[in-house]
């Protein structure tokens, strides 16, 4: 909500009666204000066709091409004056040419409508937004491959069930990030592309009758080609809801790595440091980080995907062509672009300044047996155990560890003996840490090597 | 998100680099400024307290009292400057308080804490829209009332499936919004109740070792007692999820009753004419009135209970006591809150203006073989059929005058006897679209009497 | 999805043409009879009043109630043949009546419909799920009591932000559960007293002529009164959505405990030992236990929002009376009730069975600089300081210890006046966690003294 | 819920103590059996892999193979016993292995872990599903195709607002329907692409030191390429969130028609006449339709997208790698797969039976001045007015046939020549509803022509 509105009713709450209320209901020109510079694309691309149709006459045309240079400098310098009288962006852009250049304003209008200009505007709004998810989506990707690369060979725990369960390495678990975020750039790229067909020219929902060219609107705003049915082209918030589903996706990326960052500060963990930036501390605790941002992208997810719920329900069940109803998808649209960009822009900085921990991470990464299934694996792969037995036999010598007070490589080859004969001292070697990561080389795998192929793998698809 | 914070990004998008992220993450004040009475509110009982238990001096609580209303008068007037560097309205707040008194502003933060004053605030804001929702809840039970005993016997088709099903009255079908929102008001009493219990006292969330009463400052915000668990009265947003989901169950309410005013505005329907102050017209088409505001309120659902799955996705799994992710929590329930209530009082307005068109609502009534149901219900209680063999010989009377074209009044008596001769000429009484609704007389029934008994009940219960 | 419909998808998919697809979507008897022993007490009710008000015989009656004991014993025995021709639930259970008892049955649906029927059970399966709900609750309630007075005085951290903030009790920390819970249990009761009115007898949509007894039919089936409108009555589905509401914050807190069960098992916190039979072990890693429990309860609030979020949809902008969409409710509810008791069984199973590591907990709550509000705290009380100051004091001595390498109660009296000359020996005796947690007394604090009043209070409350 | 659990409660509901309850909530053969021809798959897979690098003797990899397959008749044949307490798919699969080959079965979990197999058997799963949207997509837009074909001349109002805009033709409506489908096949597709990758051999976490062929076991089940990164392939869901997100978007399309279909059906419109086998009678009133198929259609975009919702809750804040909560997608899944299916069978049914009422759509064409437009239109283009100025001139006039009773046609030459001097006779070609739909040839417009060119093109896309 605008303050504007949230002022209006901060005050009387419609003490002013009917009118007042169906304005503050109806009038859009408190968000869609936003699409100011997409309107004037839209009306000039729609202004130059209309000219070399020969619908309008040259003059007319440049009279339009410049009055709307002049609104939209307007704008950009923040002295236009906007109107909720005139209800929305398009309106309050047309009176105001009107009033600069006369009669030809009111022929910019041929061929087209309020139904197809607000869906080409919002179009155009929502592709620069993935655009912009693009390039954050990439720089992020970036930040977190030159973790990946310092870290590659630095152990740390693990987790299933946030318990230890194998050691693996720090650029490993970055990397598993630029998976995700290497889907959700995969999901923006489709998206875009879907959606990349104009709408303009459809008019109210049936076409017209003028000689319009709307192949050529089209390419002047970058569309790869005109939508191909009218009704569709103003009824159609696809690209809304597939925007916004995709934000979700990488917001729940996105709040899965905070939720890590926020535990991994915590002083039972101490995994990572956040750097002052982007942590707040405490006049009473100067040793403190509260790790706010990243609990304020954890949070992110939950505005997006409300967002993404608000916007499926209201298109749920409406009839064709356009109602009214579509109205509420652009605040939706908006709030949820302007929280995607923030907690991706926010992530890239935490990422780009955190200092991984590299002794307590080593350090967790060789407690609680956590390579006991490599000792399993050495029982499969050398003395040709079935898997299960070797599990079993493993189990075995955990528990005499526990029950010890040490861990796996401190047990003497003797006391292993004990759970299988044919144990011999080369058990040893797969017992460390270091080893243990070293040793899953298959592909994706965690050891270093594996790392690094992966990494050099995503700069390539970055570059 | 607040005007603020679009342009900040509308503008570079984070150029500026970590502290621009930074803060336009972590700052609040762009949307808490809203809680700006409740905070001082909070502050005058705290301080007021801090006196009366001599924690405090009676000359600083004296400072702090007129500092606190001078910071009042001065965000009423729009003269307060507002600072984004200060965060959050509760350190501008104090920040103006020091600037003009020194010394004891100081002292006001004593035994509590900033978490369990934003809880605080933030239940006194809540409360506020109970408040704000139980009169505009009342207001538009009174307008549907007024609806309905001017209807209590105008007939209209009862609809299953948007077929006709059997008569009723336009009455009947109001005073099923009167339940309705009757419910709602119910919820939203109940709700307003559970959550009147005060955190101010509990402190950052371990209660402080101040010997402060609690009880004293909960009764000067009306609250009905202190919070009990000083941990839960910081981590506990159950108010505000009630709130939304109270205000999504009354917005579905509106969206039937919105969807059922389109379809009824249709030409094909033309069960209502909506005045000109709630819809639309054109330029072009001056007689049409598109449904706009029934539209928009049709879609509110959408987003209140958008924000209801945003907030409650935030508060999933986030440990005790307070995290940052909760601060996420006042955006939605401002939203949502403007625009439960923009939609009540556009609901309200259109309901106190809408003009039902008895003609065509009594000729929709008549049609359809709508009586079949009396028919059978004759059989039944006349001549003693059971119930499914009624059901049968209704349907072949129906299938008989549907062949001949006419509806089942206009049968004769010996067409009747076709289907079973113990029909009498007593049957043409309940066939009556009149004598219809006029016989169901059973309790919560659609007869004219039984309408007026409701309305009666009512308008004693929001007396 | 029930087995059978699931297992039709299984094979062919819907080969068999368009009549296995309208059965597929169109029958509910796959799920409704679920609704089986509300479906009859229903109907015996209904059939109690028929005879009562003379529009049915006395041996109509008799025949139908002995007729419905019948069959209300062969499908809690299991021999009753489900027909999916027979759609849903009433017309199953009408068919075997009529069966057994023959022309009666068909009199037993005078006066009622399948609308009311239908509303009627689901009514009273919801109740009865409230009702399961309010007794899980208290048991969960008076596991949580246990575990606080057992741990009254233990110490453990207080967390903001998943850092430690100030120490508090294992008991004060059980507590808030208690709130929470004690809310929800107050929703449940809130919820079903909402509910509790009749829509039997409301019929179709427009009541009856015959002249029955819907207060009767309300008394007999436990209900508190009959409905009050008849088209209301068959088109309210807002106990479902208030069960789904309120079954979603509760799920909420589960998830909110069941996040720091799963944290406080980690071999880094360490703060709580789950029971074998709560988690699960790994053959290979014996002395592993994962938190299964704690995280598929964590899971359910996804689930049973989920449904919250179905149903709201469907809802959406129906118009009135019924509408075969919201056949669309019962799966929804029936899902999200059984996670939700599953959940609380589980969460109580858990509690009762859990055991807090005393000795970590205290090691935590004594590091991290944890009494520092203490001291500040004593600055304002003894030395009279503002409450601001005090904190850059205590900030400037908790920055020493930290250099030094100690906790603040290790600093020398010395060191203590280089921050503020007026320091006294005194002030140690705030420092220690005991006394920390011990002073705060203040109402709902943490002090042992006030979490055994606590405890006294709600064993009174669920007495 | 499977009835299984749902039995369980049915009657003690947790009586039976702990084990019962952790069996209830941790066990999921109940479900996740519906994905065992996926795991005998992925079982084959790894073992001919594991046979072709050498790990496991090809003795043993045949008896493996034959186990399986023997395994899996018996599960078609239904003859397979499935047993809680082994859990799981997985487990059940294996122990009936070893029962009947003994130790080889030990061998087969080698270089595998249950979090990859869990992960790998359920994009098979997901994958299946993708491809059966796909194949019922094709098929619902090849009934559509029918549909406009055969209407691409017959007119209808074009609606905004549920009220009469401009007319279009039958034609044009169904293609705005193929758009949509046709969007929501590209978004199938694609989502298909972006989730074929292998998590097989991922391991538990950190991939294997066996020598595994991940690109072998990968090609063998159809995947495009090993997933990248270990600890990602087993937390990763977003398949499963972007297929429920595609079916959603699609489910939205399929209320938005749905919706239509049911205002189409009711009396007042008389649009169009559903077949018998997707509607559903009434005994008592054998003329009428319910549109039931419609109705449940139109509520699943509710149930399907509450699946989203709760997976997308599930998953929020997870930390990597896996954790039990993962374990609540399936069920969501598959329900959400179900419906998808059998909303698009019953809709493909629907659209293939429905019968266009010609006249009643052209009577609803015709009225309500809906050549208004048609009108301004001419007068821009014929006498070279502006836009706004034509719509004013037009306004008059409509408003003057509505005084006059009339339509637009109507009007004389004389009548219309009081509004603007310049019109002539020719004006009234333009004014026809048939005149109307055929001048609208702009690209993607409701011309017959241009229907017809669409149809032409989507024939040849879904060839």
């Amino acid at each position: 909500m605008s303050d504007k509105t949230a002022n209006q009713m901060w005050g009387g709450r419609f003490a002013a009666g009917p009118d007042a209320i169906m304005e503050a209901i109806n009038a859009s020109i408190g968000f869609d204000q936003r699409m100011a510079s997409q309107d004037i694309a839209g009306s000039r691309a729609h202004a130059a066709m209309l000219g070399a149709t020969g619908i309008l006459s040259d003059k007319d045309v440049e009279a339009i091409r410049e009055g709307l240079l002049t609104v939209l400098s307007e704008i950009e310098a923040g002295t236009f004056q906007f109107s909720t009288a005139l209800e929305d962006i398009h309106m309050n852009v047309e009176a105001r040419l009107k009033e600069m250049i006369g009669e030809p304003a009111g022929r910019l209008h041929t061929g087209r409508s309020r139904n197809d200009q607000v869906a080409t505007d919002f179009k155009l709004w929502v592709r620069d937004q993935f655009d912009a998810a693009e390039g954050a989506l990439l720089s992020l990707i970036a930040a977190l491959l030159d973790q990946a690369e310092a870290g590659a060979d630095w152990v740390m725990p693990g987790f299933t069930h946030l318990q230890t369960a194998q050691p693996v390495t720090w650029g490993h678990h970055m990397m598993a990030y630029v998976e995700m975020f290497g889907r959700d750039l995969s999901r923006v790229r489709d998206g875009r592309a879907r959606m990349n067909e104009s709408p303009l020219g459809a008019a109210a929902l049936a076409g017209t009758s003028f000689p319009i060219d709307r192949q050529m609107t089209a390419e002047a705003l970058g569309f790869d080609r005109p939508a191909a049915n009218s009704l569709d082209a103003v009824s159609d918030r696809d690209f809304a809801l597939e925007f916004l589903g995709t934000a979700s996706i990488c917001a729940m990326h996105l709040s899965r790595f905070a939720e890590e960052l926020v535990i991994w500060s915590s002083a039972q963990f101490r995994f990572v440091t956040l750097s002052d930036r982007f942590s707040t501390g405490s006049s009473i605790m100067p040793q403190k980080k509260n790790p706010d941002a990243a609990e304020l992208i954890r949070a992110k997810v939950g505005r997006i995907f409300g967002a993404n719920t608000a916007l499926m329900m209201v298109m749920k069940g409406l009839p064709l062509a356009y109602s009214k109803d579509m109205q509420e998808d652009k605040e939706q649209v908006f709030d949820a672009a302007d929280n995607w960009m923030l907690a991706l822009a926010a992530m890239d900085g935490m990422v780009r300044d955190m200092t991984a921990n590299r002794e307590s991470l080593a350090a967790a990464a060789g407690s609680g047996f956590s390579t006991a299934t490599d000792l399993a694996d050495w029982l499969v792969r050398v003395l040709g155990l079935p898997f299960r037995d070797a599990h079993h036999i493993t189990g075995s010598l955990v528990a005499l560890a526990e029950s010890e007070g040490c861990d796996l490589p401190d047990l003497t080859l003797a006391q292993m003996k004990t759970a299988h004969e044919g144990i011999t001292e080369d058990v040893f070697t797969v017992l460390s840490v270091e080893n243990s990561v070293a040793s899953r080389t298959s592909y994706g795998g965690t050891a270093p090597v594996q790392v690094r192929a992966q990494v050099a793998r995503w700069r390539e698809v970055i570059a």
